[in-house]
């Protein structure tokens, strides 16, 4: 199985031999000044991401065929150039079937899956609503839904961008949904756990992480909400006496939870239910987007009461770790 | 059966009394200065609306029981004020079973339903794609789906707000598709055919046309959008081996038609038929918000040279009538 | 003291005479079509506001001096002119000082301000930090203060426009943004806490309601942000050794807790505690306005499973109470 | 005449020598890591552009005086570098008169230039409107105008920006506005026609294209529809009895084609044939930009099923070429 | 001559019978609730509008044919009803040629214009560039330009929205841009100069001020921007050898000066002097906005020290009197 | 002292060896393809920034210890490489105290420092508010304001980005205000010029101008808005009798001089003075940007006559010089 990480990479000398798998990304055949023509490839692993270069494409050590999307194994040495690091490739196949488990080569979440997957399974238990438990069951009920749910990121980039990252977000959110139902009298919490169960459950058909976190074609051309929505609306038709009302509500949970036309719902949340969903599903996104950057300049060795740099995800703003700016006052 | 409209009392003289059927779009209890109880309506009927008052309420002639959705027949006498026309209603009661016909009772197209739906049929037998017929087919030889075609307004207000403005509209699009089609050769006819039947079919479901034209409370929390696409997917689900690409591309086009995020669409258009279609169906409002200015502007006794108020539909411009402006400068 | 309420006058018969004290809200001279002057009065206590006329300026029990803004005791009759209520004054006088009581004459909250004020200490006295802790403290054990903010609205009109509508959401806000803090480790749930009591406390500049709820000049000019700001900046002045930084990133929470330059605030949320402040306080703000609004509709009669009316402070979108509706369709 | 262009350079091996003429598009002295000074040149034909380099700048068969927008004869070889190829340059020295096309040097229309202009002819022929029949064929029949606009790119880069562009855009529209002419029968057909020919005359001043594709001072001063306005005006200005009304329209609908303040129309359209005009010419770029996209993706290798990359011109979406697609899934 | 002006009316005892003449602004039959038809005018003069009622149609002392935008004689009598006077007509007929003046009936500068005519020449004749000033003198040679020039308002409400208004603008700003082109010597003063005087010439033929001030026709489909645009190529093109550059610098000036292009210019200012004319005439348009309110308020007999109203012109913001504020403080 | 700027060294022949100092603006180690370690540097004085190598780490004449933000004496040699100059570093050495000068390593005023704050001095003495004098002579007393107000630049970059920049940008604020106030006889100049003055001496807070040009932490998260309205609190919270009302006019002006709530204004200009302030203020730093674009194109070699780039800070929108372009045509 893998051992060596492209994180553990960057720690190396320079010209430092190793073996390992990765994914193939990116492959590009190119040619040098002097017209040689040699292989660009990306290489991931869950760890991060590093380019690579095999100069000597008639060796017979090096596999002609293989495509992005494939795990291979390398056999190759550790340069660094302005800050990145850059692998020589001397050796490279194909892995085969047992050698490499996917699960290693794209990010995913740093929780136990199994342990979320319980959370989630607790919560649905908990539902006292007949019909809503009826749904959720039958739909954590569906083995390929249920491993599609278990491995789905949560987006191809920004937040939660990792295997697992759709349970992980969705477990998160369902702890800071049950705390905003306990403080309002006035919302139903069944209705409130399974928007939040379900909201986001068209990504794992419009997301593709097989090589890569990617959109499909369907995916772009219908919208995660679309697809959630037509997938709920199948299970529905399955369940007997499911009561039209309750059905529409859900319906709108998943329409709206984006919560704004221009952000590509197309009903703003009417109920109590869908603005909570639409709150908690912001502020959650926004409290990961503001982690990731505080840990990703702690790896790059910025001082921890400096700000950060601007950061996309919340309106390129810069952002200040509190505890580390309090501290660095002392 | 209705013999005497609401358009037509305009041009009574005040005073002179009348008996016809009119459907009950409001009904509440004020009180006079003097402190006396008095019933105010409002009635219409497919050429218009008018405010009526019931000064006796203990009058035997005057029905105890009647709500709001219900045809009356009354019998009352027309004044004048202030360039509005007012009921005094002497007798009123609940019209009976076949007395009245409902659609005299709200605004309706002028054109013949029954020629408009052969023109839709027509088309329909044109499209070569034996799938997107069978999809169409299935569609219009559902007979709910179809009684409600026929007679769905377009809207609640501003274009096509009328019983069979639905179709109208669809049809109208229909030329006008046609003729784009016949333009750009990239673009697959028997797709943008079918888009242009579908993209409003969820306003069967959004809209009731019972009492007075109005949205469902579903359609406000779903959307004729999402109603189209639940509703399409249902029959293609029923179609056996309806190709999943094709399927993907008309939800596109329904999901994508209003060609705006913050219109409601909660995609752009992606493929050239569905561009095609947001602007067809675009410039059809327009061109008809256009025209029921003008008409309005002629009813009001403007001069065919000036310009018209502002108009909400066409961001408040103000619009003129080519050739009444040109002829009145000749 | 006040025992007859506007509220109740509604349920009266038209034309029975009454005693009771009123705020004057708003007072005009105007003319008859006759030419006979009459004042025009808006009376107001802490239920509602009703119109008021004076026809006979020249009787002697009619006060000739009183102004807005002055409590008086009006014997008159109650009429009822399209579902609104007018009092008929038939003598008018101002209030004795002790006849009355201001809290009677405003909205007031419907919670004991006295428990409030307890929650709001308990979770100052929960608070660790020893610096924010005194902050805090000086800040509620400064009697100005502390009875303003027993007593002042949180706003003019839209969310907690009563007296004690400020206290009233901070202690709401207290317990979501604990229940927030208890879910996101990286939160400092003291300066969290800080924040939330601080974030509107320049209110009690920035508005006045002596009589009925308005800005104060220098409140329009320069706001409740910059006002709270400089009351925390003054009162810190007076703690010595109060850490700058800290003083800083509690400033910064003030400045930016309306999470949009074009809401006012200078500065983006740019550390966890402001970004949770931004968003507890405009979920329980928007949480209220679909309270109110279904109060509202109860009041007015609607049934329980209809649409609200558009709703300003939520961008004009209607609204459904989802236990009215669900319970409706069963 | 020129025989070799540079699209057909790309299919060369590397090295090979050949000779052809090419405009001057950049030139540009820099040095090498060494210190030794080289030229950097952009050249270009109607099938592309490609970099070049002249190494030894001494040589006598190397110019010393030639300038951008001049055209070149070269003697060079090819050669490829990360998918882009180079020109290694032997020999350089001005064209002489008569050697070289300049239409073979820029981009060009695929379409015959005579027949296009036949069918803007025959359009105008078919005017009925004596005084818009008599503008127009002022217009076409001014020498100089007559020459640029068959000359004229329709822009500077996005949709039709090659020789000949503007009157390929002016004559597919005229296509697309006659069909919808037929739709809507308020519509003004010969207004609508003349609207068409008229609203991009002013780039005919706005770009120059001697050398390359560009604006003019006096066009990004002034802007194409101000000087297609002005153009307009001093016309009507020769034509005696001109009405008028109809002048006032004309102008209008230069003035309004872009159908937006926002972009840089000063009115909004306000009659019909306006309406229409903008519409179609939006469209039709817009399905201008579809085209070259999917051509774009076709000849850099992209399968037929696959998205298109974010498209810049529609507001960064990316587009599916509908019959790609369709036979891709079969 | 007219002695007796509506301002004057305000101050009358009610029924106190006058005679004056005035601008028939808008004339509409109505009926009363007994059905007896009478004239509601609108009736105005310099000083403002008053609200009249003609109840004895049948009266010969009541002229039969007269029309909105003429000049009557009313003897009437003023009454006052909610704040607004109201006169009841007893006498009327159109006023004979030469008994009153137009310059009485519409609201006109307070400034002379003669002295402002002379303030503009002043300004004409101290310009250095010759062919500028040729451009200058030959439009305010041109009798009937010079005659509008002094009469037209500067808009049809908002700022300077009187007789004279447009004079008194461009005199003002002239006056601003003066001391601005002191404090910058990158500015051409010529240049600005001219742009001051042409940049609203186009509202000489955008507006009509015979019956009130209102657009025309024209000038709402083509826009004072383009009409002055036109008016000044058109003068241009009778000075032989005025430079072709300083053409287009002086139009670019008028084009861009509204700043935006949501604005309705259709080019940013990107000269200098052209930037500078944008900020002088924004600055002026809303200073004298300020002022206008102040003297609103002032009449309306707000406290010198109140904030005013949200006033449209400044972005709805309320609006607080300097000096008032301070002197209300001592 | 500083002899040699790096200006100076673009017109160098490659190669010769100089000696200067320098302030370090970034130090990072890399790699050579090769793998040989060396360093680069930005190193900067008034004149610009440059390019700096050095190659030998090991090499005794160059120091250990340096950092960013430190001045070092450099014997060097230049050489240019696509436009852009580069240092071949041979020896470096940190500066001894007294060797250099902080004033001459960051782009300064061009204008005497001294003469500027006897012009600032100067406009102070004729304020004849004796409140608003006691106000500016207490922060302008305070010798680490005054001397900050020397010091800072106005901006980090776009306008007045340079030592000394603020007061530059005051005294000439000061010059256009004067004019302004001249001409409007409602403006307050007391309290225009105090504003003028004070409006952004939060900058002396918000920026640092130690290590190159950049914001405090604290200016990040507070603004130099609010951190100026604190500055001017805390003085006049030490001038016994201070009005309060013109206390709150004074922190008005600042709180509303950007003009926008989405420029940063929490308030818009509701008195006539912080209206001219935010007008003189905007004008002013884009009569700047022009101006300096106009000297970076000349420097760059533009033809004096042409369009310059499309320039940020005035919308992307391109400029021409007036007097270049006038000239040119002649």
């Amino acid at each position: 199985m893998k051992e060596l990480f492209i994180a553990d990479l960057m720690g190396f000398e320079e010209g430092k031999q190793f073996d390992s798998f990765f994914l193939v990304l990116a492959k590009q055949q190119r040619t040098t000044k002097t017209n040689k023509p040699y292989l660009n490839l990306i290489l991931g692993d869950k760890t991060g991401q590093i380019e690579a270069r095999v100069w000597e494409l008639s060796d017979p050590r090096i596999a002609k065929e293989f495509a992005r999307g494939e795990i291979v194994k390398v056999r190759g040495s550790f340069s660094r150039y302005e800050d990145r690091g850059q692998v020589k490739v001397d050796q490279l196949r194909r892995a085969l079937t047992g050698e490499a488990d996917k699960m290693d080569m794209l990010p995913a979440t740093t929780r136990d899956v199994g342990v979320l997957w319980s959370e989630l399974e607790a919560t649905v238990a908990s539902v006292t609503n007949a019909d809503l438990k009826r749904l959720l069951n039958a739909l954590l009920a569906d083995s390929a839904i249920a491993q599609n749910f278990r491995e789905a990121p949560a987006a191809r980039q920004l937040h939660h961008a990792w295997l697992g990252g759709l349970l992980e977000h969705v477990v998160s959110l369902l702890g800071l949904a049950d705390r905003v139902a306990g403080h309002y009298a006035v919302l139903d919490r069944d209705l409130l756990v399974t928007g939040v169960v379900l909201h986001d459950i068209g990504k794992i058909r419009e997301l593709e992480w097989e090589t890569g976190f990617d959109y499909t074609v369907e995916g772009v051309l219908l919208g995660h909400i679309q697809m959630g929505v037509d997938l709920v609306e199948k299970t529905i038709a399955g369940l007997p006496g499911f009561p039209d009302r309750l059905r529409t509500l859900v319906l709108h949970m998943i329409l709206s939870h984006h919560g704004k036309l221009e952000f590509g719902s197309p009903k703003l949340p009417m109920i109590p239910e869908a603005l909570v969903l639409n709150f908690v599903d912001d502020l959650d996104a926004k409290m990961q987007a503001m982690a990731s950057e505080f840990e990703k300049c702690a790896r790059e060795g910025k001082a921890a009461d400096e700000l950060t740099g601007k950061v996309w995800a919340l309106d390129n703003r810069q952002l200040l770790n509190t505890k580390g700016w309090l501290k660095g006052g002392e």
